[in-house]
Order: structure tokens, then sequence, then C-alpha cells
């Protein structure tokens, strides 16, 4: 029989997709298996999840499960652009740092990315790059795509989402929305997945589902029927159509058809908050940005870093500037965070002792 | 707790995706939960796969998890290829027909087709497309890819693999192998992985998993590492680089670190041995291309296809021949072969009752 | 001063690029130049140019010059289709053997490929591969394109165009129209271009200029602006768009705004008639396919295409088969078609009195 | 006969693609005609060519003739990548505003673009992108691009870009230099070609003919044989491969094979230092960046612009700050600038008066 391989005993602040499936979604995967079901999405689990998605979004909203997050936003980025379209983004959104280039490359599409203070774009910023619709010597603006909660962190109030939605459409920009962290994000402002997207104006969105304990899968779910074309071809000439797709459907479903989705959520985003208090009453290590969802930033001097990364795994963030990511995860106890809290303070004083 | 919302009770001939995991598949994925484990194939059980690749394929074999067969066909192939290069291919093959033109639309490749008569290629058919290397005018032809079993569930011998790669490299070709269903050829020709891949000269190939048993997850398995660069990005930048990689790799290790995916095979191959000799003794309808494998093509009137199919689900092969497929899965049984004749039995003549 | 360094004096067979540029179009660029014209097709030429292709092909036509054939065909391809589309096309097609996948690479579609046995689709031709709408996995059928005058020199009647354009479009399907040879066809058939296409039912077409005595300078013509999106910013991206375009356009006004398209395509076709006169008059050399516009395909030993090849350029079309193809020009005198019969008669002879 | 329907008296500072072709090309256009030559390259004025590119840059050197300057940046940069690969430029560069996304959705690449305070790259400022190699989530800085003389009429010193070469040369990246006004640059500097490219490091560049009196046609040099790869596939099927290519290098050899580009550059250096002399004499308007090249960038009153440009057409370069370009060509005359010139303080006294 199967056993494990690998000591579950280690857990880390590095990702939330370094912790595994929650038991709910295990179960659910079991009771999805057996017998035959129709291949590439006409299973009975994927009309259960077009239901629960449409209670989540509203009755317009559609869904199209995808593998994973890159896969997720360039089929959603493509299908809502002509072949001569831009994406106007924040210069740290996952989509301009973090998927090699995927957008460019297999999506066909130019980003413009804009520096921002916190992750999040505001009208302000977005025009630095919105204009020049008609010239043809310039990818044409027409999406503008944000992070909700952003790549820092931070989160968009809904009248911040409401300005951007509405500064886009009077444009003529669709808004897409990269929510790999949405539940994090709707627990942290208590409200609903609708208020917070369908409402506000967002026009497709990436339902993120691996980082809030998934094993694997995503959605593309479209809220503006109007902005998007052909997914259904795009996500299968994208290499994101599973056979199987029960599978992942039914992991969604066990993730949003119940609360689990909200319970995993708030408790990631406590124990940030938890390990966010405990930094900010340590001497040597300064919190960076707000903690508003399950990350927190800190700076430190980077051989404290060093040390305690032997420790408990993380990531820099900025290396030059001594800055690094701590996330939770649906997984992470408060004995971790006080475990690692401790740790902090005992590199701390260790490095303060060899001065 | 989870329940399921599907008949398990039902199956059909449709396809080996249509049906669901192996349980032991299922125990390996629950028994690699917990804790964290480095994301993106820093994880034990990727690293362990890549040990139980080496033992099925010899010391240089790499292995690169990816989710789907479109995704590793295509990943492979691109590795294989400069931006110039072209891939002859048979005109059946699962990448011409299948994958909506996402070797050429991702991988920004061209293929030349053959026509075959069985979904083999030959060195003379070939020989058709293998022609204007240095004339930049065409697409260089640069890679043959074979499927193994292939579409049309027929057998390469290990001679003619043989052949094949011999006459390939030495026109300064390389060979990829689409082996969505390679553990079905193994058990049929009664051969281990590496004499019918490594040992025949094959270069890159397609390691399936989902067709046999697994919930996703396929291999990308180079065999010849100087037929191959980059596969770490383009894996990254294709977007089939699964996060929680631990799942794909876990499954892989129960699937081929084990005989199961021996068993399994052997089954399901038998399962169409069993149906193909029924159909072979039933009037009014003829069977077509040899069955080596786990699939049966078959002839026989539209208007008793069409009332067979609503009692078991497949698919039509080609219409207008009145060509139908019927697959073989893991878990098909005799009692689900011998249900199926019989109704086979019944339609055809109440059709021919009709009359 | 400038002076030649090539020798003037040598002509051949092998294609007409090969010829330079008809001095009437070389006055019509001295003319355009001087003074500053607007950039990138704002100017005087331009415009006049909209004028000349609108009084041929009709008060809706719209014309995009470019810079070259491949350039036209793949950006006219990409303006009619989705990005989940394919063309059906002869497998002799330009599009499929001669431009190193552009269409693949740069446009990212498929083209579905058909065997034919004159370089002509018929309505039962393209049904081989229009099928599968709707269904994901296939690659969406959705142009159609032709050649007029083929790759192999043969002709479209119009019976045979409206029959291909309303069974295209009964279907769904756009028709393109590669017009590389468009004056020579229209030339042997004796009709006007909107008689051919636009009243023929084509809906977008690549107007060929290079192969009939120009410079460089080829254009997308769009007949049917319901079947083309974006051609604007199509041709920027895909590399296409001439700043002094003004030189492009004069030269096609040149062209096309007076008689000299038709004498020219008469009289290639005219020296292609004379020598395949002769060719049908000659023992050991026979024409294959019909010489319906200014090429003539011949069979003959190899050993004689190649000693009658040093004496005159031209290219072999099918080593294999032992067929030879002669392109006549523009600039094809009744000297040169009878230098090079007597020059084949005697290597004919030669070879017969070495055997 | 042909006669001009364009008033070549008009003269303006758009651009320097406004104007025409020098008389001593045009001439060199009538020279390259007649007769056949081989197509696609093989012809004498291309070898002669590729002996003059040679001469200039050494002996190593090997050219390419394409149609335009987007073609060569972007066939260059694929020839220098894998398709993993990114490239550092400056934000201002024409690779990254002025393509449409051709060198993404084209070249298959990723652009990571650095702010500069003059549109030059500094180490330093390389730096900010320079990083993460290995890294599969980052698309690969494998390249540096940079602009001589810049988007902004800035030059690179001698010392400058070999500081670049060797900062870029040491981490692992080669670097391409976008020479489409590169006369410009050696005449101002006062250096030859290959003093300022190959003797500083550069390894693969456009060299720029439009913009300096040529119809059409630019040329991409390697420098460095070992930095790119493919060429010959890449020009074709990124479409820029002429059939009549004696015409593009019977121009460059009419520019580079005297000192006619020479002639020309200086000469439109002269003419903007001309008109940056009489704008730093005149109140109300302010020369911005230094004047170094054919470029003059000022500020002023954006009602005083529009009336301006209504005499003389020039583009805005930044509305919101009031920034306009004036280009000097190598047919403008001193009359021209001072008839500029004096219209600029008219229509600036005139603005003042209704104040």
């Amino acid at each position: 029989m199967s056993t494990p391989i690998h000591d579950a005993a280690v857990r880390g602040f590095a990702s939330d997709n370094y912790s595994g499936v929650h038991p709910e979604v295990l179960a659910a995967l079991a009771a999805a298996n057996g017998g035959h079901q129709v291949a590439y999405g006409e299973d009975d689990y994927t009309a259960q999840l077009a239901q629960v998605v449409k209670e989540h979004f509203g009755p317009t909203a559609e869904v199209f499960p995808v593998f994973n997050g890159t896969g997720a936003n360039v089929t959603a980025l493509q299908s809502m652009l002509p072949r001569w379209g831009a994406v106007i983004c924040a210069s740290t959104a996952h989509i301009n740092v973090d998927e090699n280039g995927a957008p460019e490359r297999v999506g066909g599409m130019k980003l413009l990315s804009v520096d921002t203070p916190d992750g999040k774009l505001t009208p302000e910023l977005i025009d630095k790059e919105a204009w020049g619709w008609g010239d043809e010597h310039r990818a044409q603006p027409l999406v503008v795509s944000i992070t909700q909660c952003t790549e820092l962190g931070t989160l968009y109030s809904l009248d911040e989402l409401r300005a951007i939605t509405s500064h886009a459409h009077e444009r003529g920009m669709f808004v897409h929305l990269d929510g790999a962290r949405i539940s994090n994000a709707a627990a942290a402002l208590g409200v609903g997945f609708k208020e917070m997207t369908t409402d506000t104006g967002i026009d497709v969105m990436s339902l993120g589902g691996t980082k809030n304990g998934l094993m694997f899968g995503e959605g593309i779910v479209v809220l503006n029927p109007a902005a998007s074309t052909g997914l259904k071809f795009l996500r299968k000439m994208n290499m994101q159509l599973a056979s199987k797709m029960r599978f992942i459907s039914a992991q969604m479903v066990a993730l949003f058809g119940t609360s689990l989705w909200l319970e995993s959520a708030s408790h990631a985003n406590a124990m940030a908050a938890r390990l966010r208090s405990a930094v900010d009453a340590i001497d040597g290590v300064e919190a960076v940005y707000p903690t508003q969802a399950n990350a927190v930033f800190a700076q430190l001097p980077n051989v404290v870093a060093d040390r305690l990364r032997e420790r408990f795994r993380f990531y820099d963030w900025d290396r030059t500037a001594g800055q690094v990511r701590w996330m939770c995860s649906f997984d992470t106890t408060e004995a971790d965070v006080d475990a690692f809290v401790a740790a902090l303070r005992e590199e701390l004083a260790a490095a303060e002792a060899t001065v």
C-alpha cells in the first residue's frame, strides 16, 4: 500500500502552494471516482460546479475549469483581446513577473506594466498606459488586469475596484481580475464574491483554487458575457482542457459549494495577522506593506533571513532591499506561527550577539 | 461529507479517459498529502519519480511531469525543434487532429502529415515529407513523431521502430513518440519500456498516465539528452508546470513504481481482445484494423451504432464510412464487454427486423 | 554614377520574380519621389491606389499595401480567422509549401491541406476537411483558401469559383484567394477583376504585383468587409507596414491604374502558350497539366533537364517524377522562347545520342 | 507617362521617413533593373552588398537584407534568443513602443523595459532587470537591446557602448543594436561603423537604410557569429524575404558602398544643429535632451505647436508635457529650417498676443 515518503510534519511560510490538499477536498476526489463520466467537461461534477459558480457570482456567470493559474490568466486574457491587444497591469503582477512570458508567448499579447507603490493600480496609474487607441504602431490597451488580493498582500476596497472598472469601461477597456487568492480577499473584506466582482464591474476573472487547499485546478469565470469570446476553443488549444475534468470540478464544488473556501481563507488570514502582530513587536525586523490577507512582508538583515530560512522555508522578495515574504496557508497553525516567531527572535538575537 | 452525485455503475466504451482513478493511485494521492513540500517539482515524490523513470528507461532518462497529453506532446516537440522546424507525422496523429492546432499555435511548429493505411509511419511514408533541408522556403523537417500504440489501436514492432529511428537519424531528424497509451503497447508486445523506446532509438517521448488510471498527469521523458533543450523553461511558459507537483509525481510513482501500469494495461488489452473476438463472430458488424491493444474499430450501420450508443457511450470514428471506435479501460470488466456484445447483437437484430 | 554589375542579357524560365521592374513602373517610382509625404499610408499615392482598387473590384473594396506575397496571405488570413481558426487549402498551395510555416508560426493558424489532381479545390475536396465545427478538439475550418491561377498554372473558371464560394459560405466559411498571379488569370479568362472575384463571392484576396513587373509590393484587398477585421493593426504587427508606402502604392497605380497589368500578363501568358506549343511538338518531353496562364510544366529526363538548366535557369518541380516548371514573365520575348526550345531540342538530341 | 500627383515642394519635420529617395539611390535602382537575376538573394547585388558590409564592419560580418526596421529588429532578436528568452531595453525603445507588440507576438519574446532619463541604458539600469537566470518562472534576460542614436536623439559614446557590452557579456547576455539611424550616429561621433559596433562588442545589429534616403530596405548585420542562429530561415518565416532582393541590395550598395551614407547623415545632423541653435535663442520654447544627431525635442505650449503644425507637419512626443519632436532628413535644407524657425517665432508671437 501507499505510504508517505515525505515528512508531513514539516511546514513553512514559503507559499500557500507548498501546502497539500484539504481533507474535505481529498474526500470529494474519492467520492467523484468510479464509473465512467464523459470526458472534457460534460460530467455531472462540472455541471454542478456551473451552478455553484452562478450562486456565487450571479446568473450570467460561466465557469471554465483549467489546470493552473497561469493557464487561467492567459486564456482568460486571450479571450478578452483581439490579436493586437495589450493589457495594462501592475509591474508586480504575476502575469508580468512569474509566468515566463506565457502571456506574450502563448497568448500573443503585450503587457503594458505600470509601477505602483503597493501592487495596486489606480485610474491615474492606468492612464500612464491607457492611450493611443487607433494608432496601429501601439499595441492597443484593451484590458486592465488587476490582482485581488495583490502579490504584495494588499487589497482593493470595493470603491477602488469600482473606480478602476468605470475608468476602464469609459475608455473601452475590459477588466480582468487575477483571483488566485480571491477567497482570502473576500474573507478579509467580509463580502461575497458577487459583491466584490460582478457588482463592482469586473468582466472576467481567474478563480483560484490551488492556493486555498485544492490539489490542482482553477476556474476562468466570465461575469460579463460580452467581454469574452471563444473560451471553449482557447482552453483546448492552450492545453488547459482536462480530460477527466470531473476531478477539477469536484474539488471546486467541495471548496465553493460549502463554506470551506471561507473557513480556510479566514484561517490563513488570521494566521498572517497573528504573525504580523508578533513581527510588529520585535526589534530588528520591520513589516512592510499592510497585512490585509495571508501574506506578511518584512525587512530584516539578509544574514538573519538566511539563518531563519534553514529552519522554515520562505522566499526573499527583494534581496537588495532585505525584504522577505511570509505566506500563511489553510493549514498553518498557531503553533506554526509561534514557533516561527520564536525562531525569528532567536536568529535576530544571535545576529545581534555576533556584531 | 462528500457523496458521489454520479452513477458509478455507468460504464461505456467511449474512451479510456472516461474512467476514473485506480484505487491504488487514489491511495497514493492521500499518502502524499499533508505538510509542506516545495512547489514546482522540488518535492520528494518528484525526486522518487525521477528514479522510477530511470529504472524503466535507463540512466540517462529524465522526466518532466506535466498536466496533460497535449501539453506533453507540444512541449516535448518544441524542445526538439528550432523555431523553423517541422514535424513529420501520420495524418491520423493526435497532434494533427485532436489538439486544435496547439502544436502550431502554441508550439509554433508546422506539421507535415502523411496518410497511412493503419496509423503507422514507415521510412517510405516518412520520405514523402523528408526533404528540402536547407531550403528556407520549406519548414524544416527535423522531427518524426509517431504514436505507440497508434490512434487506430495498432502497434509498431520493435523492428519497425528501429527502422524508423535509423531512417530519421541518418537524415538528421530526431524521433518523438507520443506514448499516451505506451503501457498498452508494452503490455501487448510483452517488452519493457527501455527495450521499446530507449533501445530502439526513440529520442524523446510523452509518457501517458491519465489513460491508464491516473487522475491527471503525463510525463515528458527525454531519452537522448542531445535531442531536447530547455524543457524546464518551456514547461513553465507553456503553462504546464504544476505548483503542487507532488500530486502528479505520486500518481506516476504509484503507476510506474509498481506493476500497476502493466496489470491495468494488460487488462484493458484483454478486454479489447475479448470484444474483438465477439465482434468477429457477429454478422452485420465488421472489425477494421488489427486489434493490438485496447481499441476495437468496427464498421456497422450508423442506425445501429446510434441505437447502441443510447445504451453504451462510444464515438463515431468515421461517420461517412460507418466506422466506430470502442475503447477498453483499466476498469472495463468482462461483464461490461459481454453486456455490450449482447446489446450489439440485439440492436443488429432489431435493425434487421425493421428492414 | 550607378552602373549595372549584372548581365542584363541573361534571361531564364525560373520564375516571374527573377525578372526586374517594368520601365513604366520604374518611371512611376521616380515620379513619386521628392518632397515629404506622410509615412505609413497617409500619402497621395496610397489614396489614389484606393480609388484604383475600387474601380477594379467595386466600391466596397479596400486595399492594404504590404511588402510581399507571404505577408499578404498570412495577414489576410489572420484577419479572417479567430485565434482557433483553420484554413482549408490545396496541399500544393503556396501557403502550405513555400512559406516556411509563416501561416502557422506568425499567423497562429492551422492549415488543413487536401490533395488535388491539378492544384484546384472543389466542393467535394473541401468537404474532406470541412467538418467538426463546434468540436473544441478540432482546429475550426473557417476559411477556404484558393490560388488563382494555381501553383500548377491551372485556372478556376468563374463557375468553379462560384461553386466553391457558395459551398463555403453555406457552411459558414469565408473564401480567401491568393492572387499572386491574378493578372495572368484575368488575362487568360478574358474577364475583369471584379467579375472574377467580387462577383464570384471571394471575400478577401491577395493582389499580386511583384510577379507582374513590380519591384516589390502586394495588396491585401478586402472585398467583403464582413469577412475581415483589424487589418490596420495586423499589418503593422506582422511587420508588413512600409514607412514610405507611397513607393508601393505608386507602383500599383502604375500597374493597375493603366492597362499595364493586362498587357504584361497577356504577354507572359502568350509566351507560355508559345512554349507549350513547341513542347507539344517535341518528342522526349511531355507537357503536364493544362497550360492556362504563364507556367508550363513538363516531364523529361533529369539528365536532360540538368544540361538544359546550365543554359537557362529553371526549377525542378518534382525531381522523382522528372517534372520541371518553366515560367514566363512580362519580359520574356519570343526570341527567348525560341532559343530555349532550340536548346531543349539540342539537349534531348544529345541525350538520345549518348544512349 | 508617369507624372507626380503630390506636391514635392512640401517638406516638414515629422520624420526622416517622410522624405523620399536620394537621387543616387534611385539611379542605382534603375541600374540594377533588366534581365533576370536569381530571386531571394542569390543575385549579384546582394553578393556585392555582402562585401560592402564586410568592409564596413569587418570580415566576420554577415548581412541579411530585409524590408523594414521592425522586421530587422524582431528577426535579429529572435535569432539571438531561445524560445524562453527576454530582452532588456529602454522603455522608450522602438521595439517597446512603436512596433505594436511584434517582438512579443511574432518574435515570441518578452521585453523587460527600464525607464531611462535620456533613452540610454547603463550597466546600472540594465541590472534592474538582469537577474533571475535559471529561474523558470522568469523570462530569461539573454539579450540587451540598445538604440544608436536613441529614439530621443541622444548618442552613446564608444566608452558607454563598451561598458554595456562588457557588462552584458559578463552576465551571459548578447547585445543587439537597433541602428535605424546608425549613420547619423557614426557621422555625429566621427567614427566608422566598425569602430562603433564590432569593436565595442556589439553582437548583432539592425542597419538602417530607409531613414537615410532609401526607398525601403534595412539589413540585419551579424557581427558575432556565435550570437545568432537561423537567420536564413527566420527571415523567410517572418515574411521579410524579398523575392527581388537585388533592389534592396542595390540601394544599400549605393548608400554604403560610397560616402553617401555619411554625407546624407552629416547633412541631416547639421540641419538639426541649425534648428537647435535657433530654438535655443527663442523665448517661449525650450529644447529638451541634447541634440546629438538629427532630432530636436522641444517644449512649447500645445496651442502653439498645433498652429505651427498646420504649416509644417511634425509629431507630439508627449502631449501632457507639451513636448514635440522635430526630425531633420537628408533632404532638409537650410531654407527649410529657417522657414520653420520663422514660423515658430510667428506662432509664439501670435500666441503671446492673444494672451
